[in-house]
């Protein structure tokens, strides 16, 4: 229901969702009667969609505590308690990131041996994924926390590969003596665990190469780095936008230039990369980007899928367990 | 000397520059020999241009405190220790950021009131531009730092302007009780203090936005922003000679579209932007990217030529000695 975009996006993205995916049952959420007009304003209703009514919405401004609080009769609570109570298997929300996190960690619960989830989305790269976390869930991250969040990172990374991926901590530079006491003390503790295929420190402009498969920091670095990707991508497309219309249409080279240009521009598009997950919770939680298009969202969708399929929560508890066997040993 | 390319780069772009503005001269710093042959390869030796004799060199591997300690033959110390001695009005250098640093502030000191030098650089915005800093001489820094990063990246953006810039904490999110404790103490500071046209917390996407015209962080968290912002950029610059490769020369597009892919790399180009101030010392010193190209080269000579005509420095520590002089009132 919310977004900022609301539930028309949602809406028809579900339905290429179904149409890609037979395997695949969907269940929206939200006031049923502006789900149902947007419903029939597109397709006819899908038969594998099942709608819900909730009568209340997390807006995008909600205060997340307050969301916790007040907000049960909610789109978004509850969609997650749905996925408590097993109805479903994955939840994907565009909505309030701070909210949908502090109600899953309310409704779902981490796994006991992890303390806190962490937020992680695929960045693009020339081939295959680097996925980067935490990106703004903890602000303040021990060594323990990074040291999980490494352990969960590997797990997706590793959920659809026979490689073990490799796994580094993002610092200002990728001397040993590099960075922060945190930093250091993490990275001891990724090189001493067997089940880390730790490669060493790397600066953020690793992100987007490919060299690594994970990249570890606190939701503080993730989320400048994340940010700083997004504006900086956001201002490339603004400049070809700006070229092609002083250029291609003012002197007439649309015609032969503009696939070129469509090309390079849907190659840009982060709807790609779309679709970030709490690790660490019991379930899966998906969160689409805000501003997410109908692509986008599909991809969130997408990734949910994968998700389940690879039972990527039921990977990580076995791989925490283990840590803990080993911590006890 | 050094750099990523060796002194041939920083030897065209000096000779572009000298062409440029009549209002300079240069000396450069480095092996004679080397420095003669290949100004004799390109062109004759410009009557502006003294060469001055460096028997060693610092690389950029050389760890800075031992650079400190080792190499006071180095091109590198020469040429500061020209800037100290009065001998000329600025340094410009592509070499080891860290040595850089660290023998600036041994041999070129910063004021007194000023507690650490942080380095400064204009980003890519649509227009006018907006100062990031620190990228990463300060990883921890405390309120008061952050406060004086504010107070100078202010002076900065003042200087060629009678506009107050508009300063901004960089942050994970807009609203006042986001960040760190430290943000939060030193927000009030910023609010504080009557010479900060402080106008709140903005997250990294607003770095190429241009909504403010000062950006202050710690250096950790710049140094992660400008990498992150390198690297996609990079990306994109990839994907573009990729498709200009697949689609334009294969498809006999390339007489029609080049000139605006060209443009479209030409305004991409970091170099634009290059030339990161150290501010806090009492004296201009500019460091290019290792990897600038001529073009980025003399963007960095420019830079420091804009400094010393807008006296910077002295601008700097007027503004400081005001801030003491509050403080003790």
């Amino acid at each position: 229901m919310s977004g900022d975009l609301g539930p028309r996006v949602a809406i028809s993205a579900s339905q290429k969702f179904l149409t890609q995916f037979s395997d695949v049952d969907l269940l929206l959420v939200g006031n049923e009667t502006q789900l149902l007009s947007l419903l029939s304003q597109s397709k006819k209703l899908h038969a594998r969609i099942t709608l819900v009514h909730a009568a209340d919405v997390v807006s995008m401004h909600d205060d997340p505590l307050l969301a916790l609080r007040q907000k049960k009769d909610s789109s978004m609570w509850m969609a997650l308690d749905l996925l408590r109570n097993n109805d479903v298997d994955a939840c994907v929300s565009a909505g309030n990131t701070g909210a949908l996190l502090a109600i899953a960690k309310f409704l779902i619960k981490t796994f006991p041996a992890i303390e806190r989830p962490a937020i992680c989305k695929s960045m693009p790269v020339e081939a295959g994924s680097t996925y980067l976390l935490d990106l703004g869930a903890n602000i303040n991250c021990p060594p323990d926390y990074l040291h999980q969040f490494a352990l969960m990172g590997s797990v997706l990374a590793g959920a659809s590969s026979e490689v073990s991926p490799r796994v580094a901590l993002l610092n200002i530079g990728t001397e040993q003596q590099k960075g922060t006491d945190t930093l250091k003390a993490a990275q001891l503790l990724l090189q001493e665990d067997p089940r880390i295929n730790y490669v060493g420190f790397v600066e953020a402009n690793s992100i987007f190469t490919g060299a690594v498969d994970v990249i570890v920091c606190d939701g503080f670095h993730g989320n400048i780095a994340l940010k700083a990707s997004e504006g900086v991508a956001l201002f490339i497309a603004n400049k070809i936008s700006k070229i092609v219309k002083q250029n291609l249409f003012n002197r007439c080279l649309s015609l032969l230039a503009l696939p070129l240009l469509k090309r390079l521009q849907h190659e840009l598009n982060p709807s790609v990369y779309n679709g970030a997950s709490f690790l660490g919770l019991q379930k899966t939680v998906i969160k689409s980007h805000g501003g997410a298009d109908e692509k986008a969202f599909l991809q969130a969708l997408v990734v949910a899928r994968e998700q389940v399929i690879h039972k990527v929560p039921a990977r990580i508890q076995r791989v925490l367990c283990e840590a803990e066997g080993i911590a006890k040993a």
